[in-house]
């Protein structure tokens, strides 16, 4: 298979995500060159070695990569089409049915070379101020095929996936739209909902605030201008599920206010559909939930066992996730359970014995 | 004022915040015994530094902490208040009135000498593996007094906190239930909801997911158990705002659901509600959001000068919180905004006009 080169490549719009894709590709040596409707922002990212400002000749540019905001996404990448007439072009925004339908309303545009792609980084941060050439490593980045673009066209997409050291994962836009909307847009939604009901609670009672409700309401800080636009693009998908979330709520409500012997199992099984949900995230890079082992290490009955085993377990070095004790009903103490990552179990168990613990099975 | 001395102080339960208080009221010498319904958590707590498991002379306690599951808060305490005659009793449970109802609705209780509180830390974690001595350093702990109890509890009570290092806050019971099902419970559902929605999700739709689901459904992972106690003995409060969220999102639901022109301005004001809610939360110890100055620095047209300024603020070592470009229509660069604490501003200033560059006011 012949290398690809994507050398001139064009970034339009350097914020976080231009940027960070200019320094990816400067980085892996392709010839990058950057603009900005706001003249200062690409002055910045070309000083961080994103790029260059200088111009490029419209006729040779191999890649345009669209990193404006939103609701000016379908505008620049038909230009885009036009000015760069044998440029890849690809666009980074968070919604891909929307763009490619305006995309598809207008006349003479050259689809074939036009795929849509969501790098899933930094959405949040807006300036270029905080671009890092690594802030795609690992993670995933969807390319969202169309059945008018050329396979040329994928793979040069492809090609910038692979350089920015990110992931790729193919899906059609309509549903790329969806699994945004669930992973993504209904939770902003929810945050901001939380976020909003804080307005009207006294400030004596926003003292007792402790990590769980800034986590929740965390990205309901965001700015609300960019979210506007990402949900107003994606509003259908984003409406059907917040239909099924109110449904859902109305449930929780009728236990709530139901007869009272009804209310601790009802709101058992609500806890428990809600922590198993949670239990289907993969892991932050994209491994499989749930890939940890226990270790099992019994308690002699004797002074200053428990603390000895503390010390044991810092100076071997494992990474601990989680810490619980089990006894056995016949024994004063029993059995500590040590939960790690499944591959250093082994490990795990062979340095205890060593020490001299036994390790039960 | 005399001394209050909390010599002996008996802990029951010895879970994460239990362990924890014994652990810091040891520090501070007082002489603490623990006890558990499971022998050998009292024991691995004692082998914390959290106290003794030997038995305490019942007329000689001068303090009982009761820090058990929620469901058996009012048999503890009322089996406190009778075994231990002398004793200032408190629970640390997260719900208030409850438990008061319920032991003002038993006959010969001595409730002048019984005072609830909620020290608000860890309460997710359940075994005393994790506790730690300074895990109420600077938290805030609600001390909740009602009409019958005696000054004597009360100091004894707050004497207790200050022991522990943290910040006391006195509200009444049910006041304090209202407001943790605001910054609490109320959080807490919304999690788990957004956590089961995710049921349904497609694992190659889950891919996508990012921080921001994540610290959304973070606390949906808790122990439904657990959580399941807490809801059940505050419904009405919870229920109640749970009602004015439901509203709400009907508002939001409406928005999405209406004609397209009105979108955009229907979701940039549920956003900004959002977002303004989440503004009044406090610093995470208390301080008062929104202490934060702008330093704005002037900079030079000159090749390179933006890379040496990142470079200069990196070396004068101040906790940068954000950084924006502002630009001067009338020029090519213009200045970088950097937001550091309130107090730290004249320093930094200071710091970057001695290494040459040119600070705004």
């Amino acid at each position: 298979m012949k290398k690809i080169n994507l050398s001139p490549t064009l970034i339009v719009g350097t914020g976080l995500v231009g940027a960070s894709i200019g320094m990816a590709l400067t980085a892996r040596g392709v010839r990058v060159h950057v603009t900005d409707a706001v003249p200062s922002h690409a002055i910045v990212a070309a000083s961080l070695g994103a790029g260059t400002t200088e111009p490029v000749d419209p006729a040779r540019v191999r890649l345009v990569v669209v990193a404006v905001p939103p609701a000016a996404l379908a505008d620049v990448v038909a230009e885009a089409l036009t000015t760069y007439p044998r440029a890849t072009v690809t666009d980074v925004g968070s919604v891909k049915g929307t763009v490619l339908a305006k995309l598809r309303a207008r006349d003479g545009l050259d689809l074939a070379r036009y795929v849509g792609s969501h790098p899933m980084a930094g959405s949040q941060h807006a300036g270029p101020l905080t671009a890092r050439a690594d802030l795609f490593e690992e993670r995933t980045w969807v390319v969202t095929p169309h059945d008018t673009a050329s396979a040329h066209t994928v793979l040069d997409v492809g090609e910038l996936v692979r350089l920015c050291g990110a992931r790729e994962v193919s899906l059609g836009p309509a549903h790329h739209d969806e699994a945004v909307a669930e992973v993504s847009h209904v939770p902003q939604l929810l945050s901001s909902l939380m976020g909003g009901v804080l307005n009207d609670v006294p400030p004596e009672h926003l003292r007792l605030a402790g990590q769980g409700v800034r986590d929740v309401t965390r990205v309901a800080g965001s700015d609300p201008g960019l979210w506007r636009q990402i949900i107003a693009a994606n509003r259908s998908a984003v409406a059907h599920l917040l239909h099924e979330v109110r449904d859902e709520l109305d449930s929780l409500l009728a236990v709530l206010d139901g007869p009272d012997d009804e209310v601790p199992d009802g709101l058992t099984a609500f806890l428990q559909w809600g922590q198993d949900g949670v239990r289907q995230l993969p892991g932050k890079h994209g491994a499989a939930p749930g890939n940890l082992a226990h270790v099992v290490i019994e308690i002699p009955d004797t002074p200053g066992a428990l603390a000895r085993l503390f010390a044991d377990i810092g100076e071997v070095g494992f990474n601990v996730e989680d810490l619980a004790i089990e006894h056995d009903t016949q024994r004063e103490v029993g059995f500590l359970s040590v939960q790690v990552a499944r591959p250093k179990a082994a490990a795990l168990e062979a340095s205890m014995r060593e020490r001299g613990w036994t390790v039960r099975h």
